[in-house]
Formats: structure tokens, sequence, C-alpha cells
């Protein structure tokens, strides 16, 4: 294991290099900081470890969970509020969503689409109306899970999976005009310059960073603030081990750089961490063959209504029933799957009866007939009295069956496993411990003195849910509060 | 919230008072690293909040988990090996258990067992042969889950809930002879003493602890060591909050002091934390009831052998399963459960048929009987191919029914929530990160000189499982190791 340790500013001669604004990171959450850090006058250089910026972020699918009104989804038609978009985030990223960082976000919404489109982003104003992990349009808008029980009981629903125009993946488009943004505010970027350790002065404020370049040690020395902006730890094992065991054995949603390095550096000078275990963990299971039959576990037990946001129904099988999982179609659903072949789905077994298909799956005679029975009678009259899947999708299942492991197909998010290992990935959603303007806190619950961090190096408005565009979101949203905040630091 | 932040050695103008080895907190694991650095010749001293000695460890069952071949397994008939019991509880603790440790922890059990017993305690050399939270027995021996499907597929089932011979409280008895060995042994004690902070010198080694007494301040210097055993943080709002939300809500097993401060004090001189998140929670439910009948969710399906270690049942229902959850039995098997008055269980709901049971229930039309039907088609021929409960509790269940709410009863850990609350009720078992001598380890995975930790104030040999007689087990097992080694310590 690498040294963590802080280096005592006393001990560093002289710096190599100085600026008001650190920003360490070059993913989203550090463009964002970087871009408001410039724009208020602050002097800023990012550290990269890579080649050059975009980190995990310009490999994501680019969805940015916005809403409270937008222009894209008033164009749609949809009359969305901030309360209802809390409403929805706080039971779909629950228990235990961070209210008061998820309050900020909702209601700023509205704002930090528009600075997006003043980055140079475009939406296009149309509206993607099928379940989906990534909708093959260039559609502006669609849902993430609002129009599914039990969620729209408790909040009006409406889609809020806001993606940028563009025929490449939205992740690096985003990274692209984000990138630009912060260079033209007049940030520098120090490219392949890893930050090793934190520079603390004598009172306990963060002043600098020691970084590896080329072989080469450098001193960075910030005058205003230091933020991490350097990503989760979904590519240490060690930091899975101990803190987010639930993802060793899976792939990682990363671009292979999210060592946890930045939340070791400020544990290591007492910097509190929060929800270190919370991981996203998603199935590849194509959503759209999902809600046209059914999830089952091991046993041929249903457990969750199939028209969820899939990152909800991918959760609720890993981490809370027993496996395998069997999504079950019938010819008609399967037959009924837009775009099958361009996802690659295949059923792992086909049979002509219940009792042969559970006898396929190892499951105990009767388990899958029982349930499937039970959602046919139900399904006559439109009702699923266990899961409430919404009634367009319910519809008797008629031989022959098939049965296709929901953990092959195409994973858009998924850069490692696909078609391998365990067929899930995740990520990681613990961090340091940050106020809403991404000021570190210690143990005692008081801030670390130029301290900051923002993104997934951070703990954000998650509770134990995830639902999609929501870390773009709050790295973005909360970055560039990050960088407004250390840029005002005296 | 309080400061945990450490002191410089070089601001003490001098010690209040002097020792090698300073413990703080006198539970089983402060006791047992007490007794046997005062046994190795050094000068021990143990800090503790309260008013006496004891802590969460007086107020437990008093169950310890030991096997390998002890003399009360002997006497009662069973022939085990540290193989067995470490391949058992590696399931039963798992996913994740941290295996070095409990190599260990197995390898070294009859040892440990004898030394409990060269303490002053004495097991009764009989079995007590039922499910059960705590036998109303004084037998020496029970089962703990390892008799249940599936462990008992993977190891050779012994029982090894040890329980020593008394007519009080277990975890009382054997606190009592512990705190009488560690001071026999040589071991000081200041009560009504709080640590506040570590004391840290110029080299980063840690080398007392600034305290807190009848609103003083007092200071201690440690030339060996200092060993937090301050437990866990169960009683800590915020901290839960932080790290481990699943237990906000819900009852405390404790002596209302394991407020975390022991982890924070360490956490805030960059001490490494693990599995913070992982905690035990217990629902009151009877086991001698479940194993009559069954357990169900809120959807009338079951989804666990009622007849695993219970605290199984309940973290596989409230962590894993939509609730409310319900005991469903049948007349035969009500008035067949043992001592039933004495543990005050009442049904919630009685009905004729289980049609009129489910609508008392909310339950889905038919669910709970699909449910009944299908346990009784298999029940008949002894067999449970869905959850494999043992067949001597596999019988046809038959009109009249009653359902009971399994949060209702007696559960011996729970002071606070008995009959209250959640009726559900645990503790944390994440804490500081440490080696198999207990010495505290920072982020960069270095020891910390001068810091140890052991029972629930460290990550002990748990992953996401309890097994009751675990901590009483580990924090003693590896509070002994942490007391030798701070007594060696230069």
């Amino acid at each position: 294991m690498r040294s963590v340790e802080p280096v005592a500013a006393s001990t560093v001669a002289a710096f190599d290099h100085e600026c008001d604004v650190l920003v360490v990171g070059f993913g989203c959450a550090g463009a964002a900081a970087a871009f408001e850090a410039a724009s208020a006058g602050a002097r800023v250089l990012v550290l990269e470890r890579a080649g050059g910026p975009g980190g995990s972020s310009a490999m994501s699918g680019g969805e940015l969970y916005l809403g409270g009104g937008t222009a894209v989804q008033k164009a749609c038609g949809f009359d969305d509020t901030p309360d209802d978009m809390f409403t929805y985030l706080k039971a779909a990223l629950g228990p235990h969503a961070d209210e008061e960082k998820l309050r900020l976000y909702c209601d700023g919404s509205v704002e930090h689409f528009e600075w997006f489109r003043d980055r140079g982003l475009t939406f296009n104003e149309s509206m993607y109306d099928a379940p989906s992990w990534m909708p093959p349009t260039q559609d502006g808008l669609m849902w993430l899970g609002e129009n599914a029980w039990p969620y729209d009981t408790v909040a009006r629903p409406a889609p809020r999976g806001h993606r940028p125009a563009t025929e490449s993946f939205g992740g690096w488009m985003i990274m692209d005009k984000l990138v630009a943004a912060a260079k033209a505010a007049g940030a520098a970027c120090h490219t392949d310059t890893r930050a090793a350790n934190l520079v603390v002065d004598d009172a306990g404020r963060v002043v600098g960073v020691v970084a590896r370049q080329y072989g080469e040690t450098v001193t960075y020395r910030a005058h205003r603030g230091v933020i991490l902006t350097t990503g989760g730890f979904v590519d240490n094992e060690e930091m899975l081990a101990q803190h987010a065991p639930a993802l060793l054995g899976h792939g990682k949603v990363s671009d292979g750089l999210d060592d946890g390095d930045g939340i070791q550096m400020a544990a290591a000078i007492g910097a509190a961490t929060r929800r270190m275990a919370v991981v996203q963990i998603a199935m590849s299971a194509l959503p759209a063959m999902l809600v046209r039959g059914m999830l089952v576990n091991a046993l041929g037990q249903r457990f969750i209504n199939e028209d969820v946001y899939p990152g909800l129904f991918s959760v609720a099988a890993l981490q809370h029933q027993p496996g395998p999982y069997w999504a079950i179609v019938d010819e008609e659903g399967y037959e009924d799957i837009p775009a099958r072949d361009l996802w690659g789905v295949r059923p792992t077994f086909v049979a002509e009866t219940l009792a042969e298909l559970e006898q396929e799956l190892g499951m105990p005679a009767g388990a899958l007939e029982t349930t499937v029975v039970t959602y046919n009678r139900h399904a006559e009259r439109g009702e699923d009295p266990y899961f409430h899947k919404a009634a367009k999708w319910l519809r008797p299942l008629r031989a022959p069956f098939a049965a296709v492991d929901p953990r092959l197909g195409f994973n858009p998010g998924d850069r490692e496993s696909a078609g391998a290992g365990s067929g899930a990935s995740g990520f990681t959603l613990g961090g340091l411990h940050t106020t809403v303007d991404g000021v570190v806190l210690n143990n005692s619950g008081q801030p670390i003195p130029g301290l900051y961090a923002a993104g997934r190096a951070a703990s954000g408005i998650h509770g134990e849910g995830y639902i999609s565009g929501t870390s773009l979101g709050d790295g973005t949203f909360f970055g560039r509060r990050a960088g407004l905040a250390a840029a005002a630091d005296a």
C-alpha cells in the first residue's frame, strides 16, 4: 500500500507551482469546480493522473438527473416541480438520502440545467418513452423510474433523465464541453500528475499537495484551497474489502483509476468519511425484456415490479435475493422486445411447460409454476397486487417460455465485465463527509481548513439507492459549489 | 459534537498519572487486555467512564462462542474440530468474514475456553437442545445455528454456544470474574473517567490520553501503549447516520455508553476504520415459535429456514424483505411452544381460514394461502425444498391459524426497546482496522505506534453476519492479544 500520510508544510523548502485553488482530478466534479473557481477570479490549477481529462465521467452514458421544470421537460409537456423531484429522489435514493444536499440539488436543478446549456451542451426537446438503460436515439429526455410504483404514489411522475444530443457517448460529450469551459475560464491543467499527499501547515490548514509526475516529485501550493475530485474507490480491491465488499468480484464502472486515493489522503489527516459501504451495482439485464415478463429469484419468486429504474431491480436482486436470477418471458414478449438483436439478448433455456423450465433452472418443483399462475390470474384483470407493475405491461404469459440470464447483454456503463465475470458491475457512493459547500469535515464535525471535496470522492445526495444521472448530477452541482467556496476562501 | 482531536504531547506540562499500558474501557475486551498486560508484568491502568466496570458486556446474555473440542463439548458427546468451527463461522459470519482473525480465533478456542475456566467461570457439562435466544436452564452448551441448513452441509455440526453456570445474567457473571482477575493481576482502575483525546508525540506515537474526571481534566501517560476497548457506536445517532443508518430507529443493545468515542479519537489521528456499516439487528421473535410455524414477509412469502440462528432470520427479514413480518402458527404449534407464557407470546390475529388471516394482514388475496398450501404439501413428505428447515419441525399447518408479530416478546439482549419502538434492536460491528495483535493501522496500512484496539471499537472476525457469543468471544480473545502486544511494546 502506498503512503497517503500528510507532509508538513515546514518540510517543503520551495513549492514548484503555486495557485489559489488546486483541483485534484479532472472528471465532472473537477471540471465544474475549476470552471467556477476560475470564473470567480481565482488562479486555478487542475491535476489529472491520466494523460488527459475526462475520468470516469467521460466513460459514462451521459445521463444527467435534472428536473423541477427544465425547458426540455416543458417542451415535452411535463409540468415538474422541485418538490416532486425532491420527493421522488428522497424515496428512490433512500432510505437515508442526504436531505440537505438533496433539497439544494432539486431547488437548483433548473439553473443547473441552464448552466449545462451555457457550457455548450444541447438537449433535444423530445422524449424516449420506453424502458431502457440508454435509448438508441438522441431524444433529450427519458424516464428513470419516476412512473413506477411506489414512487408514482408519493410524487407526481415526471421524466428527469436529461441526455445531451450526441452521436457518441454522452459522458464524453459532457466532459468535452466542461473541460473546454474550465480552460476558457482560465484553469490550467497538469496531466500525468498524480497527487500523493496533502501538505498541511502547523495550524492544520491544507496548503497544497505533493504529486508524482513522470517519476519526479512535484509540489503544489494552493493559497485558497485544495479540492479533491478524485472519484470513488471501485478500483481499489483493498479499500473494497475494508469498506464495500459487496462489489468484490463484480465488474467496475470506472476509468480504472478510481482507487480512492483522495479519500485516503484526507482520512490520513483525520477527515471523516460517510456511508463507505454504499454502492450501486447493476445487472446488464435489458429493461425492455423485464417489463414484458418477470424477474424471479433462485426459488422462482418475484420480488419487485419489473418496470422500476433498472438499477433498483438490480440492487433488489443482487443485494437482497438468493441467486441466480432469471428473466422469464413468453414468446410473444420476447418477440416484442425492440431492437432485440442489437442488444444481444438470447434465451438461456426454452421450454414448452413451466414444469420443464423450473426443472432446467433447478428450482423446487412447482415453484415457478405457482408464481406464473398467480401472476397470470391477476394480469388477466390488469392487476399486480404484489408489486404493482404498471397495467400496460401486464398480460398473462403463455407457453412456450424462455428463461434469460439477466446478467447477459449490453450495459452501457460497464467497460470491463460486459459479457464476462459476474455479469454485474458497479461503483462506490461513499466518501468524504462534506458540507453543502464541499468543505471536508473532521471526526469532531469541524471543517478542515483549506480542504474541499466533491463528486464520488465525497458522500453526496445518495442514501442506499441510486438513479442514473445523479453522479454526473451531484458531482457537477456540488463541484460548482466547492469551486466557488474555495475561490472565496481567505 | 465533542472534539476528539489529538493533543500534542509537547503541550502537556506534566502527566497526572503514568503507567505502561493504558486500557480505555472496562468491558470484556478491556478486562481481557488488562489481565494479560498486567500478568506480563506491565503497570496497567484501566479507565472506565461509568461508575464501575462491566460495560455492555455485563448486560449481555453471556453466551461465549467457543469450540474446536472444549471439555463441555466432549462431555456432551460432540467431537468438534477447529476446522469445522472455522468453516461454520466463515459461512455464518459471512460473506466477507475476516479469515485471518477467524482462523486464529478457532485454532485458539479450546485454550481460550480453559482461560475462562482458569478465571473462575464454571460451565455445566450439559446441553440445552432446543431453539432459544437464551435457555431458561443452566445448561452449559447450546446450538447457535450450526445444525441448520445450509451450514450443516458445509461443516460437521457441533453446538458451540457456551454458557457459564449462573442464576443471574451470564454477561454479569463473566465480567465479575474477568474484572476480578484483572485486578488480582495488578491492574488499577479509574472509574468515572472519560477519555477524551489521544496524546501524540512529535514522532506520531500515541503516548497517553487526556480524560475528564468529575469535571476536571486529567492526563495519563502510557509508556508502552494505549488500548482502546471503548465499544461500538450504537448509542451515537450522529455516527449511525454517517455509517450505519440501518440501526436508526431501532433499539440499542448496549449499556447506553457505546458512543464510538474511541473509534473517533483514533480516526482523528488518521486511523483506518473497517466495515463501519455492518450491524447486528434482531427481532425479539421467539425461536421456539418460529420453528413450529413459518416466518413470512408482508407478501406472505417465506424467505428462510426458520430453524437458523435467530439473529440470521432477523437480519434476513429486517435488511432484505418487505415488512411487516409475521410468524404464522397453527393451534397445535402454538400450544407446543415451551414456556409460552413466560415469554409473553400472544397472537396478534387469529382466524379459521387462511383467506381470512391474509385479509387481516393486508396481504394480496391468495398470497398466504399459496405459501401454506405449498409448505404443507412438502411438509407431509417431511421436506422443505425451498429453505430446508429440518424435518423434525416439518408438519402441515391446520386451521385455526394465528399470526404473531415477531417483534414482540422477550429479547434478553435488549434493555431499551423490549416491547416498544420498532421491536428490533441491535449494535454495531464496524470499527478500527487492527492487526491480529490489536495494532491499529492507519490509512496507508501502517501501524500507528502505541495504539491498540479490541472489542467492538475494532472490526473483528465478522463479515456481514452475526452469531451470539462472537462479541464476548472475539472481544476477549483479541483483547488478550492486544494486552500481550502492548505489554511487550518498547
